[in-house]
């Protein structure tokens, strides 16, 4: 993974993704007693990072190949992702999704014209079923995280980020990411570490779901003991990714652990202060960025909110919270 | 008014205004019928596009008389943004506002730095309490809409929209803009009319407190038979501005009222669809375009979400649409 396939991402991606804004609040940085940005990355297309790696994925598939289609599996930010760049791109997308998945979010990949197949978390293996579909109907696979052209796509938000920073005059930051497998956070680590060594990369994970932060402190792949359950569904994977923790444990900083609590909070404040709507998983690097601020080296934090398909439901017991 | 005006406050924002993104989705555009385009002014500072009106007219203050201080009176954006434009430049704000103002905002107000004063909506006259401390403590009454620099600082969203919708293609479309006194919408109206005869802007207002829509179709300024109660508190004014009006009847298309109802939707199809928080008086205009598409003349629609500063229990029963 080179940062060259960062920048050929970003050319693919240029007028297609939405770059999306650096927020701030003098409210944030009083709780944080530090000066925070946030990468609303909630306002990409289809309210998620995700859109970036499906469409740099899907657009450097050879032309005659990827008419055939293509298929996904995802606890939903992915799959819609998927689901939107391949309607772009005029052709098929199948997504496999968990049944316990939210809703809104299966509801709004079928509404994206992708036909989803739903599976049993814990009985299942999205990878097989994702495999087996994939060969009997000649899709091209399009991994969550795992893959180059995907982790790619999600270092074009660091590029925004530099220059974002360069323009208001931030020379050094630690930037906190939300981690899943570990796509965006690789992907954002590559391609700061290629502009200056002043910014921090970070992974946040929910408590419980912690297996990059104790990876990286071990040194090698550790994995969860639950696989499901936790508020912050988007995040929940089983260990750190193949391709994804070579890149982390090279280029990122120590990572940081936040409780339900603390991300309900961050959800609540990003209403009030930032009136941007943020989803649990989304919102990690946040809760990170307000309440452990001093677990960073540097007086300015850039928090990126990576995604903000929410449960109704579940935004108004944030809201039971200010 | 001119549009030199709003080109020199627009230098005078450089770098302080953020630039809010032009936002869009598949599924509001199926609602609508019509390709639909979200000014998301709810990301501005404070949380409303008044902190353009409000810098703008600061910074336009003599020094000597600017170092005194300011005044302001209004039912809680306007006075944020004066509260913030003030601290920004370093001077004392004082803030008249309704005993009846959602709480979140009189407390936004002090929290940054402003002194309050509440007063009863139905007896007594803001304008009179501001015009009496300003002669008293001298400081520069900073008008909510009726005055130049502030027409000038919302026009520069007119300038944005206008670079926006260029670089995404978009030669022909109806501007819908949040309309109260009609500082925003005149500005945006001068500041496109400059462009493009392509762009046609129109005010909209919610049901029962539609001054300025009837204004225009009379073609003399009315008055609301309510000065309070509604839901669209942001917006409720009793008539046009004096300096407002004659812009409006010169470079606005006609105006379209909106119910509640339809109001309490676009908060929520915005939550869902777009990721933003908006206020009830700040999601007329997208209730406009997703609900009254055929009363504009072009297939492409660009609404102003003007504010985002909703209690969380109005927040609250918006969702229950869903």
């Amino acid at each position: 993974m080179q940062i060259d396939e960062i920048f050929e991402a970003d050319k693919r991606l240029k007028k297609k993704k939405r770059t999306t804004p650096l927020l701030n609040s003098p409210f944030l940085d009083e709780i944080a007693d530090k000066q925070i940005f946030i990468k609303a990355e909630c306002l990409q297309h289809t309210g998620s990072f995700k859109f970036r790696g499906a469409y740099s994925a899907i657009s450097s598939i050879p032309i005659e190949k990827r008419k055939k289609g293509v298929i996904a599996y995802s606890s939903g930010n992915h799959a819609q992702g998927v689901a939107f760049a391949a309607k772009i791109h005029k052709i098929p997308a199948t997504i496999v999704m968990p049944q316990d998945a939210p809703e809104i979010k299966i509801n709004n990949t079928k509404d994206l014209g992708a036909e989803v197949i739903l599976y049993d978390r814990l009985s299942e293996s999205r990878e097989e079923i994702g495999q087996k579909i994939s060969q009997e109907k000649f899709l091209s696979l399009i991994p969550p995280y795992d893959h180059n052209d995907v982790i790619a796509g999600q270092g074009t938000i660091g590029l925004e980020i530099a220059r974002q920073a360069e323009q208001i005059g931030i020379r050094k930051a630690d930037v906190l990411v939300c981690c899943g497998g570990g796509g965006l956070t690789s992907g954002i680590a590559v391609a700061l570490s290629n502009f200056t060594p002043n910014f921090v990369t970070r992974p946040v994970e929910p408590e419980g779901f912690d297996d990059v932060v104790r990876s990286l402190e071990i040194g090698e792949r550790q994995t969860n003991e639950k696989i499901s359950g936790g508020l912050c569904d988007a995040i929940i994977t089983p260990t750190p990714g193949k391709l994804t923790f070579p890149l982390m444990k090279k280029y990122c900083g120590g990572g940081i652990v936040v409780t339900d609590e603390q991300v309900m909070k961050a959800i609540a404040l990003a209403f009030t202060r930032l009136r941007i709507v943020i989803e649990p998983g989304g919102a990690v690097a946040l809760a990170a960025a307000l309440f452990h601020s001093k677990k960073c080296d540097n007086e300015t934090i850039i928090a990126v909110v990576s995604g903000g398909n929410i449960d109704p439901d579940i935004f108004k017991k944030a809201l039971e919270t200010i």
